[in-house]
């Protein structure tokens, strides 16, 4: 609960920090570095070079036409070294303003000379928290920057077919690429949906359990606000996709748009199953009701069954428990035997009264 | 319960086998065979010939213009024999990675010299299971593919108006072959919409059973899923079939429009019939909901009216069971006999009271 | 109950027999009458002949252009005779298959020389059963073909305006004629409208009785689908006629355009009113809900005001029934009656508390 | 609820008579009027000249193109004169139905020489029952013809600023004045909302009273529908001015259409208004059914810590009150005392039972 | 309470006030001051010169078309002043109508030699109250007018960055002040959706408070109510700021175009997140209900613990209570040690039974 608590505050935090002057390249995401961790990857159809730096100069030597450079900035709170990086490749500062706002929305900009995206990274990490992370992409004729919040990505399959002489990338220009990292963060998202399942299963099989406790409210609330979360992450990329593919972008080859087109058949099925396990959650609390209701009927049962049984017999006795000084019972000499027998007899008409209802 | 489970979990294996490099060809489902079955199907106005085999080569051998070729491929885990299938008929990669991606949504892809069709068979296996089975169509000028998880499908009927020299099946070209190909599928989501509807009214009366167990609201849940994941299936055919009929593509004949027209209303009407069932479904939660608040009335009725009968007879009882010197009623020598007189006035009163009330 | 059931089973055949063929006449309703029921009128401005026949060879000697014929069989089991007028008309054979297919929903299908249109008849029969009953409508250059699925239907007025030698009918072409047939139809969707609600209004004045039974949850139910199906026939309507209107089909005469455009008027006016229904009906659950809930205080008030008042009473008279030795009270002379003194001031008491939190 | 009932009986009747012959001038409203009132105001820049009639042929005399025409027709039920004045102005049947028919929702027709257009005007009576009129208004090039359903309109201002030789509408052309005759209309609906809010607000309000009846649900009921209504006859008329705006129909001159623009805005905004109305009413049922909830939890605890405290005191007091022989407490000196000591002891702890769980 | 009551009906008056002649300038806020505040900011890329008045004409002097002059009124009230402002700057009638007419919703109007905007500024009050204040911004070559209802905005950055020489406002037209303005806006909205978030969060946590009191169900639905009160301020910016962007006035240079996209994309961001809030308090109702039932369980259950322990044991004591002559029971020397030993094991077995059942 605390720790929910706390999230939620870096939020608003972040929210405050967006007061800031138009075209200012302000971080306001929470994930701090000492220094920016950059990774340089240069490839041509011949060969490969990969370096690392912490200098953001590094990355200004790799201009010739034959290669392709791509350069992956991980700290965004670095914002010096991006506006070098961005003055070096002529980027926009609007441009330079989105890739450090972390709060921006996925979304595509297309300038004349290069194209830019806005995706957004979904994982669970170690302790089964939500993280959103904000990814940039900026594609140009013979070069392609993406900048990440913090180390760690989804890209690791990707660095491995890059090495791969006769693999399609080696192949392709920058737009592949970009693909190829889009496609990445997408096949994501399908794990992403995975444990959204398991989530929901979960909290399913715990509506029945015993001892469930009150939280579970709270828990399928939450689970609701991950979902629409989620969603307003992966929706826009519809169109995001959908844009891409239909501009005619230079930078665009005529056969990567086959490739976008079944990144867009993707994203859709992933928002539709989004949309399932959507409408899963929220007939969760109406699940949960009933189950409160059917718990209650429980109690009320035994309450009933044990008040009906009682209150009678209890009442027979007070009746032979008067002093009336004439009550002839009272003497018979099996009156205390027949008061039993009647006691048994209603006792037993009772059991079977309840258990004629289902009751028992 | 555990069955369910376990289905569960299958398919959240599938979602983590989607990692992978693009272009390649990974089956992704759970239905598994030895060896592909493969029926091959040459047929023109004149004669008919069919065979069977488990080797691709074997319909390596179709190519005449005159007659027109039915190659379907049983069996999506054969990925190396569908990729030689799909070389041999000059099929785009990302074609045959559709055909065995069984998570691909129903579309439909239309390039220069084939269309390429995605639909789901869908059907209820001997245990009423529900079964969702990719089906992937290829037309090309004198050829059409078909490609199946698993042998049996609804094409029966369909095998049969092939042998009828007067169909017109025979006198039409393979644009014709694939229309009546998906009118059977679309036509067994009928008997889909019938199994909904027989669960959907078999739900609404066990609501109202004494004996019904908890896991009602579960099955309730797991409707909705099944619908969810059914309109999923079918709502997208509703654009796939709109493609059709206006892709003015030289394969589809103008007396087929008609056809596909017809088929298009089919697919609307099915789609409205499932909103129906939706709107049903979602309302059997309230339904559930007033059932158990209708049975807790009861009950409580049971618990109050017993108490409200006995709790004044026993205050009485306890009256005269007190032992106080002075109380001149428990001498009066017909003081029992008034004693019981009022106890069955109140309890007639009581009654009275009750049976105004409805509550008897 | 039983009743319900059957007629959902009906339905369900009903689905099943539409795996058929493409294009082939069979009838899927479940109206069957021995023999077709065929009635003409011909008419122009000058002169009224009608007729009736069993048989339809009766209906092809009239086509004559100076006049318009009206054609209306009764019957859609009899495909034979209704292929043979198809035939005769030069129908095409997916429209003869529509014209049987009375799960075939609204539609329109304008052929080069005649227009193809299905309504549904909606009324309540004499045992306030639900009725849609399927009506095509073809028209041609000068004629009008009408294809009912049984005898009766909300065009009496019609018939006794065409003997109106000064009325618009006889003055204007098929067309108008078709207007008139359409009109007729969606006019009596008013009274389909009153008896939707006067249920509604029933339903709710049931539920705030006492006597109410527990089925009042699965009439809520039925209605919604009532109401579900009757959309269904209705909205698409809206299409058909705004294409009619449209439509710049030669058999439209320009001055009808008008009373089309009135006609879309009312199918709107129509569907506005539905979705009203619709909004009542489905709110009448939680009326319900509430209603079982106010119930419910009402019986735990009772209980509550009697055990609360007599509980304490009990256990006053429980005190001097015990037998310690030392009871001073028990010997006062007034104890009894100071008892009893106390006994109604706490009645009183209580009283006046459950009058105060207006429980009683 | 006699009221109520008799209301919507009346609206059924509506519905029946609407069973009629196209183009036929039946009045299908229940407001019915001796004679029509007939009110005509005839101005130019320089004059204005007032008259009132009942025969509707002192209408036919002002056709000077020079001056400005308004008639105002009270009393649809008059079909015959408003034939008449029809035929004068050479308005199409069709129009003059619709004139008469209050069912008719909000349009508009453009013929080359007039417009015709359909409003309602909504307003609470004395009663506080909402009314909703039926208002028509043809405009031609120098006349503008109004049809109401009975005396009592929303235009007496208007009628005043006609008096005002400087005033915008002695100096515009008949569109202005029909411009301000619809804005009078919509201003009124200003009203409407006043009262819909207020009448929520007093909604909200009873919910939590304790004296509140059962009816409520019901009247919440009523209110859905009365907006439903509301939004019936609001919502068409954002699409009828934006038509008017967008038509380039030489009557409305170019200068009237920015105050058309703001009408535009005047009306979106009472939709929008209405629409947050709609979701504060939808939600009083779920507010209604909480305060059920916590009101039963009320009544169970008053029970609860009645029969907690009671039964177990009851308990211990039965427990002296058996007769056997050798109960040892019953011979001590003190053993009432000590008794009612521990009587007591139990009484205070179920009190600080309650009192720490926050129930008392 | 009774302040929530006197703000709406505020909020009548304004709706009653709105009944106007078309194009009078009526305030219809409930913001008065006694004098206008009038603020002039004139600033080229040179120098910046600033003053405050209280007088209109001193508005007038700013002429000059090499610097920017931007008038800032506070206080609607002052009619007179704004209808003289708007004829010194040609402003059209119903513009000024819609400045002084706060319930206006956010909309452009573009003229030839200026446009026009309103927008909403939104903010909570130090009594944590939520205000909507009324801004409009007319934008001509070389001026820019901003009404105010009050005092106190959120342009104070703005008139800072306009003292720095070298910011982007002091080189760049009205347009981008215009710009500047509506961004600063806009970031606002942030801080009122954190503190939506926050409410909304305290609204959670005080649902499984114990003490919590019932007025909770009308603080969700006044949530409600601001939520879509909020909404309708800030959806229509959407459309305005898109129609900015399209539009292509001469007054909007092309650089400030890529500003205005971003400004969209803030306020699609800011609609997305104000949708999760209000999904997240539509269900807080149904928190609401589960929390009260979850108590409701919990009261319950104490009642049926000690009822079902205690009325056993009181009902043996009963029994023993009795004045039969023969119950050799009561004879027995250790009977009443046996009666006690029975007493606790029943005792037992009651609390082992909960204690299964989890509800203890």
């Amino acid at each position: 609960m605390g720790k929910r608590k706390k999230n939620r505050k870096k939020e608003r935090v972040k929210y405050s920090s967006l007061h800031q002057v138009p075209g200012q390249v302000t971080y306001v995401g929470n994930k701090v570095s000492e220094a920016p961790s950059i990774e340089i990857i240069n490839y041509s159809k011949e060969s490969v070079e990969k370096s690392q730096s912490n200098t953001i100069e590094d990355a200004f030597n790799y201009n010739e036409n034959n290669s392709i450079t791509w350069i992956n900035i991980n700290g965004l709170n670095h914002t010096k070294e991006i506006e070098k990086l961005g003055k070096h490749y002529k980027l926009h500062p609007l441009i330079l303003e989105d890739i450090v706002n972390t709060q921006q929305r996925p979304k595509i900009d297309d300038y004349d000379s290069y194209l830019f995206v806005v995706v957004k990274m979904l994982y669970y990490d170690d302790q089964k928290e939500f993280i959103n992370e904000h990814l940039s992409i900026a594609v140009g004729e013979n070069y392609i920057l993406t900048f990440q919040e913090a180390d760690g990505d989804v890209f690791d399959g990707l660095r491995d077919r890059i090495d791969n002489t006769k693999g399609r990338i080696r192949n392709s220009g920058p737009d592949y690429l970009m693909y190829a990292l889009i496609d990445a963060v997408i096949d994501n998202y399908f794990t992403i949906l995975e444990t959204m399942g398991e989530k929901i299963e979960l909290l399913e099989d715990t509506l029945f359990l015993e001892s469930q406790e009150e939280g579970i409210t709270q828990e399928i609330q939450d689970l609701k606000r991950e979902i629409l979360k989620i969603r307003r992450s992966i929706f826009p990329l519809r169109e995001v996709i959908s844009r891409l593919e239909k501009s005619e972008h230079p930078l665009i080859e005529e056969k990567t748009n086959n490739f976008l087109r079944d990144l867009y058949d993707h994203i859709v099925q992933i928002s539709e199953n989004l949309e399932i396990y959507r409408e899963m959650t929220w007939g969760l609390m109406d699940m949960y009701m009933t189950t409160i209701s059917n718990k209650m009927n429980e109690v009320m049962k035994v309450l009933t069954i044990m008040a009906s049984i009682f209150i009678p017999l209890t009442f027979m006795a007070g009746i032979y428990g008067m002093n009336f000084e004439h009550m002839p019972e009272l003497q018979f000499k099996y009156g205390y035997l027949c008061f039993w027998a009647v006691l048994i007899l209603v006792f037993l008409a009772m059991l079977w009264y309840f258990k004629r209802k289902k009751w028992l």
